[in-house]
């Protein structure tokens, strides 16, 4: 007989194209069972246009993830297992805020508005609130305080305020139907507790603080005069909103009658406050004090804890933001993050499929059908080829030199009109050559983060990789390693969010009394840890220089 | 019956790779006859090493060349035809000396030195004497009289002082057998005259003057004093080399008995000074004045004819130097040139065919015979795909920059160090915009030349393409129109070197009393006329600030 019963949590994650369940036993950590489904309204490419950089999702897409996620995942164990289910919180992508009526409802599930995108969640990378944000900022250098101060100097398009001024300016009837604003990792906990009303919410604090502009030094969000100054349209929003916030280990409520029923579980779930996926997968991917914590996909992540005591006054300058609580509680959660990391490999990818997409494709040589085969065959082993003749190639020989900066740069000192470049171009120049002067240059711009840091006085003895590129690719690894001059530990667990909010969910349902505590029973561990190489490091301090040097060149003297 | 007899010279053209002859038709310019003669040597990369830059020819190539171009091109026509030649002219590729004995022998020909390649001709593009060009410059700077005030004011290693002091030091057995060193220009009409000793030479001014510091102002070569400051073993030489030139249209001599029998010629035949295969070229395509003369090929070389009573004591700095005849006889000859031009077009296509030439060339989908052609077809139809999807980019759409600079900068301004680059890179950016940024640097690295010219008052109207992008690419041919600002005809010729000798030899003969006459009669004409279309003009302004721009910063900030 077990002296005490195996309790589960379910960990939610919502990504941006899918919303991911997983179920985790409390005990252990052992995931038993998970789901995954797909926005079916943003995979047909509803309600976005590329070109505009407008990217909107339909809540209907989250509500239907919510009730099957969840339900899919349970088919997969015995009654007995969910009902010892006690907890689940959520994580979600962010600033991914919609305008809702006075009962928490988001507006395109509203009459009238059900096929508005300005009434539709305004997904984190939406950069339609660009005018917005220069606005703010501009507003926000001649204040006497300065609100962005905790969110790194500089305010992006792709945050909160940015969003809701866009919205009331291009679209008057949306805005004044809104009795609020709130954030998707707000409105799933708010919703499975029946508590989705403005006032009940409980907010992340996590989202208000690094998003929204909220600090305790501020009592809350901007004033009434700056939100005034803006647009005397923002006149009483701040009352609208919020004024207090929560981190992850608080219950927003217990599950409500009708969500318990629809998902087949107890009405005694605990449902915790939401947070951001980068956050909640750093504490999935068991980041602590003095381990960098950083997810490596498409762009990347870069998230801190540093003991309350410990931060004191200190401000880092330029990065993302810096919360009390924003990813453990009682430690000040700090990110930063670079906007292009795996996609620049993909780039060149693409660059250098160009000749088989083009050519290949409508050759007459072969068959239809061995035709795209030898086309997959190629984009399938491209990468692999290219890291390989790139491992062969030593530091310093090619002398090309680039800049990770084709999608902008969000962290250090944000600036999303600066661009990508190379330098030491010559006629032996191979593919190879410039595939590893890339992932040195997204390596570069790591360090530049870290060194950031370092600058304020925040230690970072190691470092924790998560994600895509951590698991698939030893090349960049090792590079990356050398450069940061850190070892580098990379998280075993594929779901680093859904688990680290499973933990969430293990302390919010009283399992564990900190998150460090769930982390140590509940983490996956790493399934390998990269060393920095002596003489690698040395070399790499050189080119950084040069990374920098070059970087000033084209930021300060090229205007285009 | 013919009122006169019809005439025919023999244009010899000695380029990198083979030499080829042409027969022409004095009165009307039609291309008789011609033959081509690949040194075999050279083919087999013999006495070369790529790694070490170092390129060398072997006498007999040349040699063996000589007699069998002439020979296959004669077995083409009648024997009424063979005796009607009157004259020959050579060019070749330069500077391209070599040392050689008392009788005028190359060294490599002589016992003892059969296989050595410092015995051998020393390639134009051979950069074994960085080094001592580097002292050649050094000590030009603090000489009282700049020597290389009439080269650009830069000596390069590809000249004829630099090669020569390389061989000094490398390898005294060499230099000390060395009676004189001869460009291989100078020799070959040696040859055929029977007066190959040094001092009964008759030297190319085009190769002295532009290679060799040789000028009227300093009584000849540099003074005796630099050379011996340079190195004491220089003491003498410059009395062992010569202190006359000559331009192309005085005769050496008639053929000697010897090469009239063994090419079944008259030894009435003239053989007019050689010259280098560039200027020669820019003949044959009507060089005039005002006219500036473009060789687009690999790389560029851009010719310009000035009548000296209109240069006067101007000064370009920064080119490949200025001559009085080197050209034309009576005119100030102007030499520039890019280091990489279709090059550089290649060096993108070998990038993207990268993909195709590791995994195609190894995939077992087809078999061995279809990868073959897949990989054929991509490489065929590359450049035109790029060329067609680059055409419908609008002009300063793309924002992407590059810097031509792959194989240094040959002009304005040598440095052989810079690199190329690019800049304004976003994750949007494809194959096509990336070579269309490209073909506006290359095109910015010509007007970068022509502004030279102009910025020293020499007017430019027009200007003549010739080599095989100016034939093959309307789409680099319209956009360098463009950035010029000037109408740009294409040359009919596919053989202007060889056909500007042939001209340069019916002035040689007699035939004609200028080269401006030979032109007029012996001419193709041109087959195309570029215009340049004023919105693009006024766009392409703007983009070359910026290319500017770039090009300052990475010359100035990089160091590497």
């Amino acid at each position: 007989m077990n002296k005490k019963e195996t309790m589960y949590t379910i960990g939610l994650d919502y990504g941006s194209d899918s919303v991911r369940s997983l179920i985790v036993n409390v005990e252990t950590g052992e995931e038993v069972a998970g789901a995954v489904f797909e926005y079916p309204r943003w995979k047909k490419g509803m309600y976005c246009d590329a070109n505009k950089n407008q990217f909107r999702q339909h809540p209907k897409d989250y509500l239907e993830g919510l009730e099957l996620a969840i339900t899919e995942a349970l088919k997969q164990v015995s009654a007995e297992v969910a009902n010892q289910v006690v907890g689940i919180s959520v994580d979600t992508t962010g600033s991914t805020p919609v305008a809702v009526d006075e009962k928490g409802v988001p507006l395109a599930l509203t009459h009238g508005f059900e096929d508005n995108p300005n009434a539709m969640f305004i997904l984190w990378k939406d950069h339609t609130a660009l005018q917005e944000a220069n606005e703010i900022n501009e507003l926000a250098r001649k204040w006497e305080v300065d609100f962005t101060r905790y969110e790194g100097g500089i305010y992006s398009p792709e945050w909160f305020w940015a969003k809701l001024l866009h919205v009331l300016r291009e679209d008057p009837a949306v805005f004044r139907a809104a009795n609020s604003w709130v954030e998707h990792c707000d409105w799933i906990p708010g919703l499975l507790t029946g508590r989705t009303r403005p006032r009940q919410l409980k907010r992340s604090r996590c989202a208000a603080g690094h998003k929204a502009m909220w600090h305790e030094a501020f009592n809350g969000l901007p004033s009434e005069e700056f939100l005034m100054a803006l647009d005397p349209m923002l006149g009483g929003w701040r009352e609208r909103l919020y004024s207090e916030t929560y981190s992850s280990d608080v219950a927003v409520g217990k599950l409500s009658d009708e969500w318990a029923e629809k998902l087949g579980l107890s009405t005694d779930v605990l449902v915790g406050v939401g947070a951001f996926d980068a956050h909640i997968g750093a504490v999935g991917g068991e980041v602590a004090p003095y381990r960098l914590s950083k997810v490596m996909g498409t762009s990347t992540c870069d998230m801190l804890v540093v003991p309350m005591e410990e931060a004191g006054e200190k401000v880092v300058e330029g990065i993302c933001g810096q919360v009390d609580g924003s990813i453990i509680p009682g430690m000040l959660g700090l990110e930063a993050g670079q906007a292009a990391f795996g996609d620049i490999y993909a780039w060149f990818k693409r660059l250098l499929m160009w000749p088989a997409e083009r050519i290949l494709a409508k050759t007459n040589i072969v068959n239809e059908e061995q035709r795209e085969l030898l086309i997959q065959e190629m984009a399938d082993q491209l990468m692999k080829e290219l890291a390989e003749e790139a491992d062969k190639i030593g530091i310093e020989e090619s002398g090309v030199l680039a800049l990770d900066w084709m999608n902008g740069r969000r962290t250090p000192d944000a600036n999303p009109t600066v661009k990508g470049a190379m330098a030491g171009l010559s006629l032996g120049t191979d593919a190879p050559r410039i595939f590893r002067a890339f992932v040195e240059a997204t390596a570069f711009g790591s360090k530049a983060i870290m060194n950031r840091f370092l600058e304020a006085e925040m230690r970072i003895d190691e470092v924790v990789a998560l994600g895509g590129v951590a698991k698939k690719s030893p090349l960049v690894m090792q590079i990356v390693c050398d450069v940061l001059n850190r070892p580098i530990k990379v998280a075993r667990s594929e779901q680093t969010c859904a688990l680290g909010a499973a933990m969430m969910a293990a302390v919010v349902a009283g399992e564990y009394s900190s998150v460090a505590e769930a982390q140590e029973k509940m983490g996956s561990g790493f399934e390998h840890t990269y060393h920095p190489i002596p003489e690698h490091v040395e070399k790499y301090e050189r080119i950084y220089k040069s990374y920098q040097t070059f970087g000033q060149l084209v930021e300060s003297g090229l205007s285009n």
